[in-house]
C-alpha cells in the first residue's frame, strides 16, 4: 500500500462498476444474440465472445488505474495470497470490500441489462453443472489466474487490458462451460433466465471449481514463475491513478 | 489553445470529413450486410459492428492530430465543459463550429453511402425510441465519455483510437440501442432508409438520452478522476499535427 | 536513397512475395469461404475480410523494413509524387519496377492459390463495373492514400501495418466494392474464376477509379497535412533492413 | 545461452504445457463450433480460427519469457539451425528436449478437450491429405517461419505473440489445409475424432510438407534478411524470465 493508490471508497466504486458493466456486457450481448440470430446457437456465441473481448478489454483500460480492474474474487484472492508475503497485495479488509463490491456489481449488471432490453428480471433456469462443464472451469480459471499474474511476475501488466480480453474469447470456445471463470459474475449471471444466465443449483459447483482453478494457476506461476511470490506487490495493475505505462 | 494547433477551419474539415466517413462507414456496411445476408439480422449486425470496429480506429488515428477526431456533439461539449476551468479547452464558438461540421459532415455521409451502394437518399422510417432504447442510449453515451476523459485524464490519449472503436464494438450488442451515443451521427442516419437508419421522430429522444448520458459519464468521471477537472487542459487527442506519440 | 536500403533487387523480390502473397489470402480465403458457407454470401465476405485484415497487416510487418510494404502501384505511384520535390521518395525507375515486381506478384498470387484448392486458373466472369462499385473503388483508394501518407506525415509510419490491414477490413464492407484499391490485385483478380475474382471488361474502369481515387487522397492529405509535401522523405514504412521502432 | 535463461527443466514445463494448451483450443473450440452451429462449417471455421488467435496470442506472451515460446518443432529446428553458426540457438539436446515436450503436451492437450466436452478420446477419421492440402502446409509453413525470423531477424521480436496469432488466423482460410504447419499439433489432432481432427495416414504427408515449408521459409528468410544468419542469437523471443520489452 503505497500513499499513491486511491482511497478504497473510490477502489470499491471502480470495482462495483467495471463488474456491473462486464456483466451487462456479457449478458446484454447475450439477450441481443438470442433476439437477431435465433436460428444458430453458434452465432450467437460468436457474437457474444466478440462483444465481451472487446468491452473487457476497455474496462480494464478505463478502470485498471484506480482500482487495478480485478472485477473478480478469485483474482482479489489470489492479489491477498501472493501479497502477504512481502505486505504490498490487498490487506484482508480490502479483500473483503472488494468481494462484496464485485458481487454486488455484478448482480446490478444483469438487473441493468435486463431492463435496456426491456425483459424482466427473473432467476435463470439453465442448468449448467456437468463434470465437463466443472473441468472447463477449472481449466478457464486457471489460466485466467496464469496469465494475469504471469504479466505482473514479468512487469508487463501493461498488457493485461487486451491479453485478458482475447484470453476470455478464446476460452468461451475452448471451455467446454464458455469459460464463466469469476464467482461474482458466476452469481449476477443468476439474475438474468436469458442466454447467459445460470440455475442457482449449478453455481456452488462452478465457484468450487473456479476456487480450485485459482490453485492449479498458482501453482503453476509458482513453477513457472519463481520470482512471481517475490514481486507480488505490484500485481495485474498498478494501484494508482497514474497510467500504467507513464 | 497553444500556437501548435492547426486553424479552425482545417480543424473543422477534419470533423467534417471524418464525420461523413464514419457515418459512410456505419451506414455503408449496414446496407452491404443487409443485402448479403438477408436471412439472419444478427449477422447483419456482426458484419455491421466489425466494419465499424476497424473504421472507427482508423479515422481517430488519421484525424486525431488536426482537430482531436471527436465526431461526436457529445464528445466536444464535454471537452469544452471541462476545459472552462483550464481556460483549455474548445472555445464557445469552436464549439459551435465542430458541432456544425459534425452535423454537416454526417449528413453528407449517408448520402455518399447511399449513391455508392446505388439506393436513393430519403429519410428513414425506422421507429426505435423505445423506453429500453432510450436507457441503452444513457448507458452507452456515459461509457464513452467516461471512456475518452479517463484515457484523457491519465495521460493515455494515444490509446483513444483502438479503445474507441473497441469500445463501440461492444456496446453494438450490450445496449438495446446498438448504441448511436452520438447525436450528429443520430442525425445523419435519419438521411438512409435502410439497415442503420432512424426515423426523424425517433431522434429527439435519442438526443436527449444522450445528453443525459453526457452527464452521468462526467458525473462518474469525476468521482473517479478527480483530477480530470485539471487536466481536461489536454483533453482526447493532442491538438495539433505532431503526432501523439511522438 | 540512402545508403542504408537493400538493393533495389531485394525490394523488387519483396514486394513480389507479398504481393503474391496478399492475393493468394483474398482469392484464397475467398474459395474457402464460398466452399464451406455456400448458402450465405455475406458470411463467406465476413470469413474473406477477416483473413484479410490478419493477413495484410502480418505481410506490412514482414516486407515492411525490405521495400516499404506498398503491395499496390497507387502507394508507390504517390510516394514518387510526393518524394519529387524532396528527392526523397522512389524514382521512376524504381516505381517501374515496383509497378512490375507486384502486377506479376498478384497474378502469381492468383495462380497459387487456385492450385492450393485445386481449382483450375482460368479467367474470371465477374462483371463488377457498377456505377456505384466505381465510387466505391474512389472512395476506397482515396482513404487508404489518405491514411498510409498522414502516419507518414506524423512519424507514426510504425502503425501501418494494423492500421492499413483494418482500413481495409472495414473498407470491404463500407464501400459497395468490397475495396479492391490497388490496380495490381485488380489485374492479379482477373486469374481466378471464383469469389474474389473479377472480369476483364471490369478491370480498366476499376483502375481509371483508383487513380482518381489516389488524386483525391493527395488533395485531402495536402489539405490537412501541408507538412506532407515536405516530409515524404520517409513515407510510409522506412526503406531500410533496420525494424521501424528501434 | 547465456546464464539468465531459466533451467531446461522450466523450458521443458512451458514447451509441454503450452503446446497442450494450445492443441486444447484448437480442438476444445472445434468441437464447440461443430455442436453449436451444426448447419454451416464455415461458420465452425471461423469460430474455431478466432479462438485461437485469440487464444495463441496469448499463450505467447505468457510462454514466451520462459522458453521463447516455440510450441513447434520446426520453429525450434529452424532455431537451432539459425543458431548453429554464432553457438547462440538450441543445442541439440535442447532440441530433442524441446521436441519430445511439445509432441507429449500437443497429445495431451487433444485428450484434455475430449474430456471437458465429455467427447471420448478415439482415433481421428478425418484424411486430408491431398495434393492441394499438402501444398497449403508447404506455403503456411513457409509463411510462419519467415514471419518469426523477420521479426526476429529485425529486434521486432516483441510484436510475435499478435503477429504469430494473426498469421495463422489468416492461414486457416487461404490455404486448403486450414494450416497445421505444426508436426507436434498435426500428431496431437490424431488423437480427436472431431472437428479438428486428423487421420494418422494423412499426419506423414503433412510433416513431410512442413519441413519443406521450413526449409523454403528459411531460403526466403536469407534472401530477404542476410542478417538473419548472423543475428540468430536472439531469435523468436529472448530466452529469459524478464519481458521483451523492458
Amino acid at each position: 500500500m503505497t500513499s499513491q493508490q486511491p482511497p478504497l471508497w473510490r477502489r470499491a466504486v471502480a470495482e462495483l462498476l467495471g463488474t456491473s458493466l462486464l456483466v451487462m456486457i456479457v449478458v446484454g450481448s447475450g439477450i441481443a444474440a438470442a433476439q437477431l440470430s435465433p436460428n444458430d446457437v453458434g452465432l450467437q456465441l460468436l457474437q457474444n465472445s466478440t462483444a465481451t473481448v472487446l468491452g473487457l478489454t476497455v474496462l480494464i483500460l478505463v478502470f485498471g488505474p484506480v482500482s487495478g480492474a480485478h472485477f473478480n474474487p478469485v483474482v482479489s484472492l489470489v492479489d491477498w495470497i501472493l501479497g502477504r508475503r512481502s505486505g504490498a497485495g490487498l490487506t484482508l479488509p480490502e479483500l473483503g470490500t472488494y468481494i462484496v463490491a464485485q458481487t454486488v456489481g455484478a448482480i446490478s449488471g444483469s438487473v441493468a441489462a435486463n431492463a435496456m432490453f426491456d425483459v424482466g428480471t427473473s432467476i435463470s433456469t439453465k442448468d449448467r453443472a456437468t463434470t465437463g462443464h466443472l473441468l472447463g472451469e477449472v481449466v478457464a480459471t486457471a489460466g485466467l489466474v496464469l496469465l494475469i499474474f504471469a504479466l505482473a511476475a514479468t512487469n508487463r501488466g501493461v498488457l493485461a487490458a487486451p491479453a485478458v480480453g482475447a484470453y476470455i474469447g478464446a476460452a468461451y470456445w475452448f471451455t467446454s462451460s464458455t469459460s464463466f471463470a469469476n464467482p461474482a459474475v458466476t452469481i449476477g449471471r443468476i439474475f438474468t433466465d436469458t442466454f447467459a444466465g445460470i440455475a442457482p443449483a449449478s453455481v456452488p459447483g462452478f465457484v468450487v471449481a473456479q476456487l480450485i482453478g485459482a490453485a492449479v494457476g498458482v501453482g503453476l506461476l509458482l513453477v513457472l514463475f519463481p520470482s512471481a511470490a517475490k514481486t507480488a506487490d505490484d500485481v495485474v495493475l498498478p494501484h494508482s491513478s497514474e497510467p500504467a505505462n507513464s
